[in-house]
């Protein structure tokens, strides 16, 4: 299953919040659905960010009542701009909604049929995150061995993606080949995702899992129970990854043990414009640590 | 006030897994009480840990109906026994035990003045840690300048000992001088002693702090954030520190940083005869990781 999906200009996706007590599907019928959901997290993960502005723009045209090219173009700028301003970092927000856009201005389209568009565009953009993630897995695999231990930090898995995911697409990809492989999940405070999500996600897959705090990282690589780490990301900069708090800690914690570390990101991940100092690093209000 | 007092015959203290939402007594009779209340993490802290060691011996001397000295030494020792095996790791445990046996032993006392003899040495050991507390903090208070931003890990607070703390106590001693400093605190998962009892002591005190989840550590270091790094210890070995889990992530992110990392414990925390190699790390149970 999609973790999004478009049904009849509805987007249909799960709310992450609640997992993995309850599966609650959460069903956003405008970019204001989409742009909250986002918001409070309920979606969350990069390329899934991406998918869901993508979607949050095709509910736009397909609800519109614009009945001129130029009134819709303004609507699908609005909505693009209350996406824009969800949250800072992940750029796959900024990458989606300026791909559509782009692409509606330059269509010469009457209004109904650049709606249409708007959908089908949305459409291909998770189409091609599906597509991306198997290949980053086939890629990612090769560098997976027999019998490896796989440290992960927070969720890069189908839940952060439209399926299959980035660092767990690889973690898939190498089980899918009989690799037996063992993964190690942060359970990544505050708001837990490597223990909710990640570790829901493999043991429903059957691929092994052991959970451990965050503060764990450490102690287990200094055991050699841990033979890489690999990590998704939210930007991946022309001279830094931008990804999950705790990431960092994993990087310099591998190289004191000499353990390689990989971060799995499709294309609309990479912002190779940029450095971190032209970023905007997103601190999440602090009653989220309690 | 004292984190454990002996009140006429029963040894009172505070229920820490209870902290900092509720502020209950616990009032221990006998030294099973002792020992279940450091098994279920209620007293934790190894200076802690080596005082209630010392007054569960207390309580068993004073209750006793033992007719004899050698009929008493015989239940000191079964207690001892009793409290070795509640946690393996923290050496004050088997310090207390031992040196309130071996001085008994020695003793020419008659059965009740032996019996005396115990609860006087047991409150020894409770107050001669209150006087290495103050004496780590005005020697470790030195380390620490005007405006310096201190890490710590778990808690080695005044709940972690007698009185006043050990790495709390070099933060103490530093905030008496009228050095204007400031203290992050890692949560440190599972059980949050740096949320539930660092961070509560140093506001009750007035004392500025952060809290910060653990995996915000290398962060915060990377941003320039810390000028120190000061945590207690469960037991300094000749080869190296055991100490919460959390500790040595600490360690190699100050090491990448430059930033000084110190412990701070008393000689009751010293067991210089053996390597890590020679000590039992505990491990808690898994259900502590939900």
């Amino acid at each position: 299953m999609r973790t999004i999906e478009w049904v009849d200009g509805t987007v249909e996706t799960i709310d992450q919040t609640k997992l993995p007590n309850e599966t609650v599907l959460l069903k956003m019928k405008t970019c204001g659905d989409v742009a909250e959901a986002i918001r409070t997290m309920k979606i969350r993960g990069a390329p899934l960010l991406g998918a869901s502005a993508g979607f949050a723009l095709a509910l736009t045209a397909h609800h519109s009542k614009a009945k001129t090219r130029e009134k819709l173009l303004e609507e699908l700028q609005q909505s693009a701009e209350t996406i824009r301003k969800t949250r800072p970092t992940a750029v796959n927000l900024f990458w989606a909604v300026d791909r559509i856009l782009s692409k509606a201005q330059a269509a010469c389209l009457s209004c109904t049929a650049l709606a249409r568009f708007v959908v089908e565009e949305a459409k291909r953009i998770a189409d091609e995150d599906v597509t991306a993630n198997h290949l980053i897995g086939k890629h990612g695999a090769e560098l997976v061995q027999d019998g490896d231990a796989i440290l992960t930090h927070c969720n890069a898995g189908a839940l952060a993606t439209v399926d299959y995911g980035t660092a767990l697409g690889v973690v898939r990809a190498a089980w899918e080949q009989g690799k037996r492989i063992k993964v190690f999940a942060d359970e990544t405070r505050p708001l837990l995702q490597g223990a909710r999500l990640t570790a829901y996600e493999l043991k429903r897959d059957g691929i092994p899992v052991v959970l451990i705090t965050d503060n764990m990282a450490g102690y287990v690589m200094s055991k050699h129970m841990i033979n890489m780490v690999i990590v998704g990301a939210d930007r991946v900069l022309k001279d830094s990854v931008v990804n999950k708090i705790g990431t960092f800690t994993l990087a310099v914690l591998a190289k004191e043990h000499k353990i390689p570390f990989y971060v799995a990101a499709p294309t609309s991940t990479f912002d190779t414009k940029r450095t971190s100092a032209e970023v905007t690093i997103e601190e999440r209000k602090s009653e989220e640590v309690t």
